[in-house]
């Protein structure tokens, strides 16, 4: 039934934008104009922000709520915003370890269908064991020293797990930049509240490359994705990040 | 097979309340007995919180937790408890802001079918752009205000949008009342465990209008729909909000 | 839709691990072979916590996230690693309090139709009326007194209810034991973020017989179930209860 009540409107796509469903326009007209007015026409074209990172954002939210329904829309829009099929196929990867296994998975049936119709095969996604990026070793010690000290004892597995598949491995992946990876974390983090953890990643991508512009209008894109009180809880959060980067 | 299974078992839905699905009685007839007994026998019977406003509730919590296959049934329990139409897609267009995009989607279409099925057309919905209630410009500049000063440099779109789309607009809509509209923010806030939102809104809400009676009994409501976690942690919360007014 | 692209490949379940679903094989290798090698081949063959506490672990954080689509599976699999019938069917009785109502509902369809295809009927499963466990009065007591001081006036019907039918009913039904409960109880709250209300959670399954060792890979399992930063947030939370644990 919601396959078919997700069916758009008999009008043309907008530029772009995924159509509005019939049962929003017919149900709710208001969340209709919202949707065509704010969103589409105007959120959607703000700058500070290009479309490929706003797709990016609003699948990582996606993919973090578990909206698999609503995501065929935002897979279409977000190739034609130039994300490429080997970054959506990682960008699912990633977020299984930050969002939850069965996230992930209900992600890939979704690109499996997109994938299918476009005729892409797995020889053009990402090989399960590529050659890994170069490891900031530096870094990457003192991360794990940090938390081996916090947590070694409290659960030495999450512990080993965390360095041997997320720092000595998937962030290492090269389908994914760096600066990619960081903005789909981040944008998962603010979509589910998990804002202490924020800090961290927020400080690696701008470290990474996004600026506070961009992370800026990240937070404008998800008060609409993810819901006005996950942005509003993580202003506060983002604040103390930037002054904390400023003053140094 | 979801559909399937969520049938009602043959018994007679009884005084308003849904039916417990035929598979809650065949797997886990503990939380069948407790369903009829405890939550449409007992908590739903409640003095102090109308039925009407237990349906709101119960709407915002599904909405906000992205359940719309539990909605249909209290789509059509809000309806006999009095909640009208145009409330209900209010309602929806409403926590599209405060809950997420793709929850109000899916609610959307649970709505659809509803009205359909009731030959309830657009016309009897909410207008897109309707005559505003009055604006208490007052109390919106100490919002703004407030607002700017601490995230103005943090995301300029977010605290543009929250001005421009919630308070000068969305919360201004009259088919929901300003009580209706704190009362399912809170049950949306509550419901997710945003409780750091929980201060300004819950005190919105009784400057509105809902009594400290009716705030205690959403408490109650939500334990069921939302989980004993997430009203447990709303508890101090609302302490701290009914302690600061009565000192006034 | 989804429930085709959970097909499994061809490839036959190995040891009791749900196949990897085609649509991960084909849109993105790299989780297929983190699922087959890092998730299923390592974490869930580590020692510190048995085959059958990792599927009550994992159903909990599945229910708890209102995962139904992901359960089935995983209703095979901790029937093989020794959960009982009876036992899965109290386990979702357990969290319709713990995790909200729906999401006890959709679990109920997805365990009527694993018994239902085993030929499980209602007598094997728990009654509604049972002979509950002796009561702890002393702790329970003290349990009541602490709440009832701190949120007595705030909303007696939360607490009324958390006494009446948790405590003095649903935490003394004889299905699932005490450990199991907290087992449970302690997975949900972790893998929806509920860290404020693990303490009393934690301490009370470690009380019941769960082992620091044990506690710890649970954190592990649900890493992969819940993501990242939900462990990353229960990780201080998990080291105070520990630490005060060992002072005494």
């Amino acid at each position: 039934i919601a396959q078919a009540a997700h069916a758009p409107t008999a009008s043309a796509r907008d530029g772009g934008a995924p159509a509005v469903p019939a049962a929003v326009q017919s149900a709710t007209p208001a969340l209709a104009a919202y949707m065509r007015d704010s969103l589409y026409g105007d959120v959607w074209q703000r700058p500070d922000l290009s479309p490929r990172d706003r797709s990016l954002v609003t699948l990582a939210a996606l993919v973090a709520r578990n909206q698999a329904d609503d995501m065929p829309d935002e897979v279409d829009r977000a190739l034609e915003n130039g994300v490429r099929a080997a970054e959506l196929s990682e960008l699912i990867t990633h977020l299984a370890f930050y969002t939850g296994w069965g996230n992930a998975v209900s992600a890939a049936e979704v690109a499996a269908a997109a994938f299918a119709e476009r005729g892409i095969g797995t020889g053009q996604l990402p090989a399960a064991d590529p050659t890994l990026l170069p490891l900031d070793a530096e870094a990457e010690a003192r991360r794990e020293s940090f938390v081996q000290e916090r947590f070694g004892d409290v659960s030495p597995g999450v512990v080993d797990k965390t360095r041997d598949l997320l720092f000595l491995d998937l962030w290492l992946r090269p389908a994914l930049t760096p600066r990619d990876r960081s903005l789909v974390t981040v944008s998962a983090l603010v979509a589910t509240g998990k804002v202490e953890q924020m800090p961290f990643h927020l400080n690696k991508a701008m470290d990474n490359g996004l600026t506070k512009p961009e992370a800026s209008e990240v937070l404008t894109q998800l008060a609409f994705y993810a819901g006005w009180p996950n942005v509003f809880s993580a202003l506060p959060v983002a604040k103390e990040v930037f002054a904390a980067r400023e003053e140094k």
